[in-house]
Formats: C-alpha cells, sequence, structure tokens
C-alpha cells in the first residue's frame, strides 16, 4: 500500500496535471485496469484506452482545479480531495470531492467524484 | 433515492448536530443497519446500538464542525462534505473528507470518513 504522502501527492499532482494542460501527466497517475466514476452516479468508464480520452477531452476543455482545504488521507488505500473547477471558455464552476483508491504500487485503481446537478454554477 | 436537496440537508444537520452537542440527531440520520467507517483503513461498526454509541462518545468529546466549502452531491445515493474537526479539550484539529450513502428512505445506510494520521494536528 502506498504511504499518505505518496497518496496525497499523487491527488497533487491530478490537480497540478490540469493546472498545467498536461492530459498525460494526469493519466499517468492511474492504473491500466483503473476504473473513473466522474460524477458518481453516471455509468463508470474503465481501462487504460478510455481513461486516456477521457482526460484529454478535460484538459482540452480548459478546466482548472484549485484546492478547497488540504488533501485528505486515511488509514487505508484511499485519499481525499474538495476542489472547484473552473472552466472559464464554458462560464462554469463545478465544486466536487473526489475520492481516490490506491493500488499496492501507488497507481489510482478507481476515482469517484462526488459531484451534482446542483454543484455547477453558470 | 433521496433528492439532492434532502442529502446535503442530512450532512448539514450532522454538523449542525455535533454542534449543538446532540448526539440522538445525529445518530437519527442513520439508518438502523447502517455501516460507519471512521477512520477508512479501520475496521468498520455497524447497527443501530454501535452507531448509537460511537455518535454519543463523539459528541460528549466536545468536537465541534465547520465545512470547508459547500456540501457536495452526485449524479446518484451519495453526498460528501469537506470540513475540520476542533476538539478544544485535547487541542486537536482534524481534517476530514465523509461520503455518506443514502437508501431509498433518505436515511444514511454508509458512512465513509477519510483522514490519516498525518490530518490531525495537536
Amino acid at each position: 500500500m502506498p504511504t499518505q504522502e505518496e497518496m496525497k501527492a499523487a491527488l497533487q499532482g491530478y490537480v497540478d496535471g490540469f493546472n498545467a494542460g498536461d492530459p498525460a501527466a494526469v493519466a499517468a497517475l492511474f492504473a491500466d485496469d483503473a476504473v473513473v466514476e466522474d460524477p458518481v452516479g453516471h455509468p463508470r468508464i474503465a481501462g487504460r484506452a478510455a481513461i486516456d480520452e477521457f482526460y484529454a477531452n478535460a484538459v482540452a476543455g480548459g478546466a482548472k482545479l484549485s484546492l478547497d482545504g488540504p488533501i485528505r488521507g486515511s488509514h487505508g488505500d484511499r485519499a481525499a480531495m474538495a476542489f472547484t473547477v473552473e472552466v472559464p471558455a464554458m462560464g462554469m464552476r463545478i465544486r466536487a470531492i473526489d475520492v481516490m483508491t490506491f493500488g499496492p504500487d501507488g497507481k489510482i485503481v478507481k476515482m469517484e467524484a462526488h459531484w451534482g446537478p446542483d454543484d455547477i454554477e453558470q
């Protein structure tokens, strides 16, 4: 299991990858067989090709992320963060809380993004 | 499935119950067969008696909660919030992110609290 520091660094890397416009850096945080549920309640996507495509589109859309407070760890294989997504081109703001589950090699195996219809401002 | 508003009201009620020193109000948000994992990675507790006892102790300890930004919903049966717990008597601060899963009757059926050893300040 990765350490708390390693998990938190991965979540910070997720934020930084978006803000640097670097989708490959974001996708590289995930295991090849990872599952992404963004938002929770929508169909999950799974696997390397789907994840690469998902983040290519998300980063190309110009989304910039800012943390709402420190990244949290756990006493297990999960870490979580609350953040605000700004998409200036769409005049859109989304408030989300992402929970990431990690595999033994430190890659993200599951990502669950909590945001609902009411968490978008336009 | 409860509405976004109902789920968010339950999470706000959780915060308010702590801050009012009212453990019964907090425990009443949970289904009788709910599961609480606080923190994630520690053994879960389950069922009415265990949940009542857990929150009686937590509230008696003087923990006060303040939200770090708005409560988030989802497109499903979950809502989440980032908050800071202050326990003045112990000079302790914990930064947590809780994810609650709801049953069809609007009661919480699962609570997962994300905070690690590094998320406590003393």
